[in-house]
């Protein structure tokens, strides 16, 4: 595995691959690696010739309250469980390589970022946009991976890829788990023991939710409120939004049908936890795209 | 000459070409064509082994209130020039191609997009932006032609392409002109046969301003005094701006210096038209970028 800083040496490496007609599968991640990023390391090194992982913590992705500065890195542990997945280059640029002083360009893909994260997260979902599209260029893949546990980013991402024609292709790899059922994130570390406990009632609480979807029940509002009486019972959770909306454009659903789905963002003491899941079912007329 | 209208059409010729090792040169325009658009296709097809034009009125970069739809276009005309200049693919989009229905994504670079013209065009640049990152993404160019006519064009999509790491080089073409001295546009043809004698003022105007700077005046004031006095003496055109700015950033300068650039737009009845010249100065100390 090379760990490569500079886009010109990461070009180099990747040119010459190109040439002699190898397959490019790429990782963009924040680091501080945990199953899930090996899950989506796994399958890109499974789908192709080389596969690249990116480690760049994004800053203008962070709101000024958010946590930047705390957020963990720690990049002998993350190059130590790539080599392991036998990641072929682990590009860890540099602030100043990814927005040098003069920095200026923005991408923004209306409507879908101002919804569910979004509408606490203002500018967020501009700064995913923004720094995903400066990776794509910079490693130019055949296909990138992304997780299906941070689906808005998934659909913010595939729409600006798709609108900006990008040719690189998106697959998206299933959440991982804890043995409770907690979504792995790297903010997970940031739970106090008893906080980390109560966590497992996010994932309990989209199971019923699937469940009752999977019987019959087809009415957003008696789902979302099936799910934050689990989450108030079951836990101290902060509940800032339980939303059943359309998986592609994100937008609130008024009877359910089609791909669906069920997202929720929760804190427990400061942290705050995203999870969702995804069902799809046949459409209604109503509800169709 | 290959008239091509689709996404899918225009990859599978330009893939097979790359596989090949042939180069392309791409010259985006909006059609109409003038000897300026034939200067960025003869370079183009000089310098690469393959040539793409692609004609596109671009509806997101015109305001409300501006001539979209009056803009000139004749397909027929433009396919018969290009093909005299031996352009290898005539890339021709529809609007719905360009922009499907379910369209969200647009690129914004900060600042320079709202100086000069800026000022008067709200979103005109945040459409140049958008609509060219989607036509670098089609065509994969390994260099793209400008017309130094657009400056602030120019400026712009440098700053684009640089900042989100596209691959693609810049070529900068100079501005053509006819014989009295008028850059050559495709908005000309909108001037009455009088309109058309005053404009030729603009770039006497200019060439006034290069011969005070060649002279040793180090004053903006005096040199945008200067041009307005000969556009106002000389004509009935309108003006909108005169304006001395760093080439690079378009920011104002205080003490001409560095890479210089002079730039106006002016009305002669509804007509608005732009021009520039830059000059390279050695830098004085205060104007360091």
């Amino acid at each position: 595995m090379r760990i490569v800083k500079t886009i010109n040496q990461l070009r180099t490496i990747l040119g010459e691959a190109r040439r002699q007609g190898q397959t490019i599968g790429f990782v963009p991640t924040m680091g501080y690696f945990h199953q899930g990023h090996l899950s989506l390391m796994h399958q890109a090194k499974k789908d192709n010739d080389l596969c690249v992982v990116s480690i760049y913590v994004n800053p203008i992705q962070f709101g000024p309250k958010e946590d930047f500065k705390k957020y963990p890195r720690n990049l002998r542990r993350d190059s130590t469980m790539a080599k392991k997945e036998n990641i072929d280059i682990l590009f860890v640029p540099s602030d100043n390589i990814v927005y040098p002083k003069s920095y200026l360009t923005y991408i923004d893909v209306e409507k879908i970022s101002q919804l569910l994260c979004g509408r606490f997260r203002p500018g967020h979902f501009k700064g995913v946009a923004t720094v995903v599209a400066k990776l794509v260029n910079m490693v130019g893949p055949d296909v990138m991976y992304l997780g299906q546990k941070d689906a808005q980013q998934v659909a913010v991402l595939k729409t600006m890829l798709g609108d900006l024609n990008f040719s690189v292709k998106v697959k998206i790899v299933d959440t991982q788990r804890e043995a409770d059922g907690l979504a792995m994130s790297s903010r997970n570390q940031y739970l106090s023991p008893d906080q980390r406990q109560e966590a497992a009632v996010l994932y309990r609480a989209l199971s019923q939710a699937r469940k009752m979807i999977k019987a019959g029940e087809m009415s957003p509002a008696k789902i979302k409120a099936a799910i934050r009486s689990v989450i108030k019972n079951g836990s101290s959770g902060k509940i800032q939004y339980v939303q059943c909306v359309n998986a592609d454009t994100l937008q609130d659903l008024k009877c359910l049908g089609g791909n669906i789905l069920i997202a929720l963002a929760v804190f427990f003491g400061k942290t705050r936890l995203i999870d969702n899941v995804s069902i799809r079912l046949h459409e209604p007329k109503q509800n169709k795209n």
